[in-house]
């Protein structure tokens, strides 16, 4: 658990007894193309927040089999030798192409796409969701409850309630990237650069013969990190009249108080109408309880006085949708250098894919800088920025708009270029602004937490012409 | 990511303020007692599965701080010299005691009691409530699951969903130890012994020219792990007849089928049907499709077919509640060698927490070995296995039971004694072991889903009458 750890062998069971078939069969060389794609936004969201990217290409620059993987594998009986040989020498040789950590992206989307020799391709699989799917719908909850506190900060708070210790850590990442300003998670700050802050626990209070005095020596010590917790016996007899003596007293740079327990909402404003007539305007009240944007939203409509506010296990687990739906899918392989797109068929329509190697593009109005809809088009067809360009509903032909006075953007961005890594991640500062920036973009109404308005996400023309004949020949048959 | 990670500073940042705190007011060696329990078992169940006692053992042994560390806490500004220097010596030297791994486990037992120095015992906070809240969680979701499979097995799949890296590779263990009996995950098997294993992805099948062929060589490289993925392109009409085929050309020592879309009950009853009418009546039959305890119970009433299951998603999230919220209190403190109880007053009945350091005993019929009742005692008490000892309902004193015929456990383990492991964990089989052979004391009213029969968990009269004293008193300030 604590040791050095090398992930490659993080993989589900199958992408192995795959790989070794592959080779087996001579077919190992074979080019394959997938996409991670999924398929709903979590709660019902109008869009969600691509995170991960960092983490994939440095898994993806550390694949490696140690000696003791190959071991394991030889015990399995399931493998072949020149298989284990292959893995002993394995080197990741593929393409990869990604939208950047931070971008609003859309069900059905290519966020991921991998080409390159099947038994790569097919291997990376489960990391590739893993990662993606994670920091994903870490960052998207974290936008929401951001969203809902309107410019009012937010914390993360969720270590104690994280899926383990990359939950934590990574999880403090994504909601960084969603746009909380912080986190209670120490690591996160040393290996990631979000920043970490705490004051003190209930216990803290208790260790001491009063309040006051736990409050005093507080303050004491961080008169430039002072928030006190005033709800360990009764906010508003004990807690807040405690904290009002010792700012006071001490006046110090930093004065707040934290609620974690009670009605936010008369609390909140009792609190503040003591603290405002002891003077103490500048005093701050931050609040922590099982909080979400549902929550943030209903006690800010009822006008809680809250200035910040600490979101732990709902956030960090996502609670009310904690799956992000990633999927990884086969689009196209090569036959002597052409593509061959594949689809893949279902009786639920939302299932079938879209085949081929594919381009994504977002189209902005030059004039508001909104996005106006996304395109899907097969790899090199480029879409001109030119009055007139017709956008269709795949799943609704007659629904057609015709844009105007729009630019063009490619959506996604190179990773790897056969194995070698040709993209530097930006900080993660920059993540967090451009996730911010690109928030803008988006009309008010997809940002309602339930039923927003459905974005463009369109297929080109020669796009749904090809998946069209796909499915034909296949009912056909 | 990769790197070795020590996991020292996963913790919360105010962890870190108090341990400075207590040393800058000269408290960093005043004896404390905290207790980790949780309020609420997840999903409305009867008990949870205690599980992840192994990884606390490891995380507290290897606590040190790095010279990185002491450098990112300078650099904070908050920390005195002392501090810095203290952390660079840190010895843990705490005592630990804790339930061991898969016994069933109940709201408001002391799972965990850490005793030692304040700045010690409360710095662990974080860390332990983290790992103990992951794995309980998972362990308790898949014991759910696997009671709703009716013996059939079931077999995590969660890897691509799972929150990060430690939660897929750590939830496959606590998931083994509820009762599952293996998963996808890899690097689970090498690290942690749960048995790995997989076959196929629908790109497999996508990769041949038809899904004969795809079936055909992989059948004839995996003859011993022939389950084969029946649902690409159409179950019954072309999945099914391709497998019945193959196994009847082949005849592998291990054949099945998966289905991983549609409707289970009616695909699985017809894919019988087929399978029994060509004579493969040894062909086995798994599902996996965003399965849990409630799903599995509704196809299995109406009558599925179904041989095993494989969970993802909804197992390696815990994804109907996936907090548990386990929390971690001062229950006491020592002054001059004497124990002087702390208790948390709350306006929720609930949240008040049990004072003192305490022990925990469990109660079982001689007879028919079912667990009776859970009995919380002060520290040195004893409870006689004499019949006529009663217990009774703290919150409903009137409420009392005398019992007979019955033996008693001492429910804890000591893991440490003054910061040196005392413990050795149980192999992974024996816990899992441990836990099925556990649940079989619990009564049949306790198993259901929703609206499980209440256990027993009551104080002993000592402890219930300390606990009364110290409400007054608050009270009466």
């Amino acid at each position: 658990m604590f040791a050095e750890k090398n992930l490659t062998m993080l993989t589900d069971f199958y992408e192995i007894t795959m790989a070794n078939g592959y080779l087996e069969l001579g077919m190992q060389d074979e080019i394959a193309y997938f996409d991670m794609f999924f398929r709903k936004v979590p709660d019902g969201g109008g869009f969600a927040i691509m995170a991960g990217v960092e983490q994939v290409i440095e898994y993806l620059k550390s694949l490696k089999f140690e000696e003791e993987d190959i071991e394991y594998l030889r015990g399995r009986k399931f493998f072949s030798e020149a298989f284990l040989d292959y893995l002993k020498n394995f080197k990741f040789t593929c393409d990869v192409w990604a939208v950047p950590e931070g971008t609003p992206i859309y069900p059905h989307e290519p966020i991921i796409t991998v080409r390159g020799p099947i038994m790569q391709a097919q291997f990376v699989e489960s990391m590739i969701l893993l990662i993606v799917n994670h920091q994903s719908l870490i960052a998207t909850k974290a936008n929401r409850i951001v969203r809902a506190a309107k410019g009012r900060p937010i914390m993360e708070f969720g270590t104690r309630r994280a899926h383990g210790f990359s939950a934590a850590m990574l999880g403090a990442r994504a909601a960084y990237i969603g746009g909380c300003c912080g986190t209670a998670c120490t690591i996160a700050d040393i290996d990631h650069g979000i920043p970490a802050l705490g004051t003190m626990a209930h216990s803290w209070v208790q260790m001491f013969p009063t309040e006051y005095e736990a409050f005093r020596k507080y303050a004491e010590i961080y008169p430039e990190n002072c928030t006190l917790l005033v709800d360990t016996y009764n906010v508003l007899k004990s807690g807040v009249p405690a904290a009002i003596k010792v700012f006071k007293e001490l006046d110090p740079p930093s004065k707040a108080i934290r609620i974690d327990s009670g009605d936010i909402t008369y609390l909140t404003k009792n609190a503040r109408k003591m603290l405002d007539e002891a003077g103490l305007t500048d005093c701050k009240i931050t609040i922590s309880n099982s909080l979400d944007e549902y929550i943030i939203r209903d006690v800010l409509h009822e006008g809680a006085q809250v200035d910040s506010f600490g979101v732990g296990e709902r956030l960090i687990t996502a609670k009310s949708q904690p799956v992000f739906g990633g999927v990884y899918k086969l689009a196209a392989i090569e036959i002597d250098g052409e593509i061959i797109p594949k689809i893949k068929i279902s009786e639920n329509i939302e299932k079938i894919t879209n085949p081929g190697f594919k381009t994504l593009y977002r189209l902005y109005d030059k004039t508001t800088g909104k996005a106006l809809a996304d395109v899907m088009t097969l790899d090199g067809e480029v879409i001109p920025e030119e009055d007139g360009y017709e956008i269709f509903d795949p799943n609704a032909v007659w629904k057609r708009k015709t844009l105007e006075n729009f630019r063009v953007k490619n959506l996604r961005v190179q990773l790897f270029d056969k194995g070698e890594c040709v993209y530097e991640s930006p900080s993660i500062e920059e993540i967090k602004a451009y996730c911010a920036e690109q928030i803008e973009t988006l009309w008010d109404e997809m940002l309602r937490f339930e039923n927003p308005q459905t974005y463009y996400v369109d297929l080109s023309q020669n796009l749904y012409d090809l998946k069209q004949k796909l499915l034909s020949a296949n009912h056909a048959e």
